[in-house]
């Protein structure tokens, strides 16, 4: 039976125990770091393999930065180094003996980076310079949660540079339609954009868009960002290269990256009383195969009608599973893979064998239901697309629900700090005003181009533009 | 012009340069870590993406365990502290705070994937497990050489457990013949396979099973090893396990690992005096395209005539770039792709265009050709499944050169010191032996299965099997 708690009423003890139990991640030895099982890997592998590509093919190339940093590279930019200080893991040994100047573990690559984008970028021929990285990465975190904020993580971290701001704002942008295409496509996750604040943006950058998921407990979640960091770390690292013109210039930067946390925010919105539920895009298995033995079945014959099915699934380069471990119960194999949230499970017994059928049942709507085997590949092909793209709907529907229009912080604000909930309304851009958010521990979590609500949510100004206000993991 | 130096007699200063100027590389702030920059990274994505796939195949998981070691992991297992003690680099510091254990960045995985195998493994039924993590590891090196040896590298380390000592043994046998034939395969480089002398073996291993890949200046290089670590840890990390009996037992255990060193062998194996030269399974670039123009080409035509050649291509997966870099010559083309090592190069001028034809050269050819330009996709493909056949013939031939047959240390030591070379000998496999080699700068390489020679290469004794001897990378 299920034992997991309440989704509705204790959301984060049952992502607490859905991850542990569906085996995504283990705990470690090594505080706020964690062991990430090979069934939670391969979500992240399918992600990374998707984001990969796409990298690719909008015209970057993967290259590796090393892993320390010299601490005199962080303390270039100074906003930079504030950001990150408190966070940072120092090697201050190696090799039996102090180091002259301690090394530290990447808490993100920029500084080094654009070290070497200084002695590549010469002339406007070399630009523009898009190169990417699939790194691990160390923020150390106080109050860990896995794949949410953990203190080793895994990212890729897009770092170009262009000849004019323009180029760069397009990069910038570019990346971030990437993101959202990624978000819809495979994660089934429709998501918010739009820039952050002055006080929530990376430090260094002029500008941060972002994209926020929302979770089913009313919780924006970051999932990802894209930075303008025009011309500020190319000061900072003397880059200057010989425009068209024959003249010396700064070139402008972007810095873009997506992390691990991915998976989370997988889990927050999908997930369900029974467990995880995965779009097939994404999940490590996409079909599980059960069998079904009474007493008198000929397992030989079971097994030989079950292998054909699984090669023709696979022929298609369907990811199945059969389950015929025998110390468990067909009713165990059922509630653990919907644990592990498998988009679809095959029960085939001997009455299946015997009308050429197999019975079915999906992750998203459990009923049963039988179909003959013939073209079964294409039948479940076509189910799986149905899955992914009705997953998306249905975390549409989802998030819908939990956004509101808002006008004043003192009437939205309690229910807020009550009920969770994402909140469009208007601002000002004061940081006087976000402040006020902290109260009902909200923050701005974008701004977006959008003007429907025309005062601040705080002050009697003018609103600038609207901002989605939440609580944020 | 080449400006590399002379690859017979300033091999090191070749390899230095070649990585370079064929930009694999670049210095890093970081000592002992190097840039990885995109072609080099590339080369390491095909290696990578072949093995993982094989990895897969033969029954292993990915997954992904904590970069931070605490620090009394490590002396857990006497003989493993000892091996790596002194390159160690150490976190001491981390959130702004003195760590109250220090943490080890791992130099190699073995303690912390054990300490959560003794969590996982409880019955039989848990057995074998099969896992794989690809990371980059950190050992402290006072002498580093770009891919070679280096401070921070990336791996694959494959970690199993298994019920009995044969199952760990034909797994660690198992794994090494995979990685002789990725060698053969798709680096297209002969390895010699056989065990590590007990001097040279793994710390903390039973039986470590070697492949050397033999450079052109004579000397070998360890290409990767398997590791049948049988019991030992078992005991160390107390993982225990209800056996078919009924009774508790420990578990055998085996590790393997093959490094980005393997891109360092590549280059040794197959570059000439005009630089790399790659073999087209792990080619960044398998086909250059290079137009040729004269005053009077209509090079809209041309553009478009080359377009079409290239879409063939890249329809067949060939990877295929088309240089039309104005600024330089064609001239210029051909020394920097020749140096980069691209399989194949094709020019393609209006001659060509009228003739609906290219010319092309390969890289170890490198007479120019022509060819008919309908069905080139067909030509290419198996032109460069000829190149991929034809270096691992010619690495034969070269290792051939180079692999001699020797009786005693006194004779060959002095022309090893001299020359470099590989000697296959036999030995009484006894220490005092092996440390004679010392004076030739030489040692055991490993151990072989066959028995030729009666006498050991430095006593009187009779030989227990033959041994690989030479000076290592």
């Amino acid at each position: 039976m299920n034992t997991l708690p309440d989704i509705k009423t204790q959301f984060p003890e049952w992502y607490n125990q859905v991850i542990y139990k569906a085996e995504l991640v283990d705990e470690s030895p090594v505080r706020g770091s964690y062991v990430i099982c090979p069934y939670g890997w391969s979500i992240w592998e399918h992600i990374k393999s998707y984001l990969d590509e796409r990298i690719k093919i909008t015209g970057h190339k993967n290259a590796s930065f090393p892993l320390f940093i010299p601490e005199s590279f962080l303390n270039k930019e100074a906003a930079h180094v504030e950001g990150f200080s408190p966070e940072l893991a120092v090697v201050t040994y190696a090799g039996g003996k102090k180091l002259e100047e301690p090394l530290i573990v990447r808490p993100t690559s920029e500084t080094i980076i654009h070290h070497m984008f200084a002695r590549w970028i010469k002339s406007y021929r070399d630009l523009p310079l898009k190169i990417n990285q699939w790194a691990n990465v160390v923020r150390w975190e106080l109050r860990p949660r896995p794949f949410l904020r953990t203190t080793e993580f895994f990212w890729q971290e897009g770092h170009t540079a262009h000849e004019t701001y323009e180029q760069a704002q397009e990069e910038a942008e570019l990346m971030m339609q990437e993101y959202v295409a990624m978000a819809h496509t495979i994660l089934a996750i429709p998501v918010i954009t739009g820039t952050k604040s002055e006080q929530e943006k990376f430090p260094g950058a002029i500008k941060t868009l972002t994209f926020e998921g929302v979770m089913q407990d009313g919780k924006a979640l970051q999932m990802g960002t894209s930075h303008l960091l025009s011309q500020s770390f190319a000061h900072v690292f003397n880059m200057q290269f010989q425009d068209h013109t024959g003249a010396q210039a700064y070139p402008h930067l972007t810095s873009w990256g997506a992390t691990s946390r991915l998976v989370g925010a997988v889990i927050m919105v999908h997930g369900d009383q029974k467990g995880l539920v995965l779009p097939p895009a994404i999940a490590p298995i996409q079909v599980v195969i059960i069998p079904i033995t009474r007493k008198d079945t000929d397992t030989a014959k079971l097994k030989e009608y079950i292998s054909t099915i699984e090669q023709r699934l696979t022929s298609k380069s369907i990811r199945t599973h059969i389950d015929d471990a025998e110390h468990k119960s067909p009713g165990a194999k059922f509630y653990e893979w919907e644990l592990k949230g498998v988009p679809i499970r095959l029960e085939i017994g001997p009455r299946d064998m015997q009308n050429n059928s197999v019975t079915f049942a999906t992750r998203i709507e459990s009923e049963k239901h039988t179909t003959s085997a013939n073209a079964i590949e294409t039948f479940i092909g076509e189910k799986l697309q149905y899955i992914q793209e009705q997953m998306l709907t249905i975390a549409q529907e989802k998030r819908q629900a939990l956004w509101h229009q808002a006008e004043k912080l003192n009437v939205f604000g309690p229910i807020l700090a009550e009920q969770n909930g994402i909140y469009q309304t208007g601002w000002c851009q004061r940081p006087e005003c976000e402040m006020k958010l902290k109260e009902y521990k909200a923050t701005t979590r974008c701004v977006l181009s959008e003007k429907t609500h025309t005062q601040c949510f705080a002050c009697d100004r003018p609103s600038i533009s609207d901002v989605i206000v939440g609580k944020a993991y």
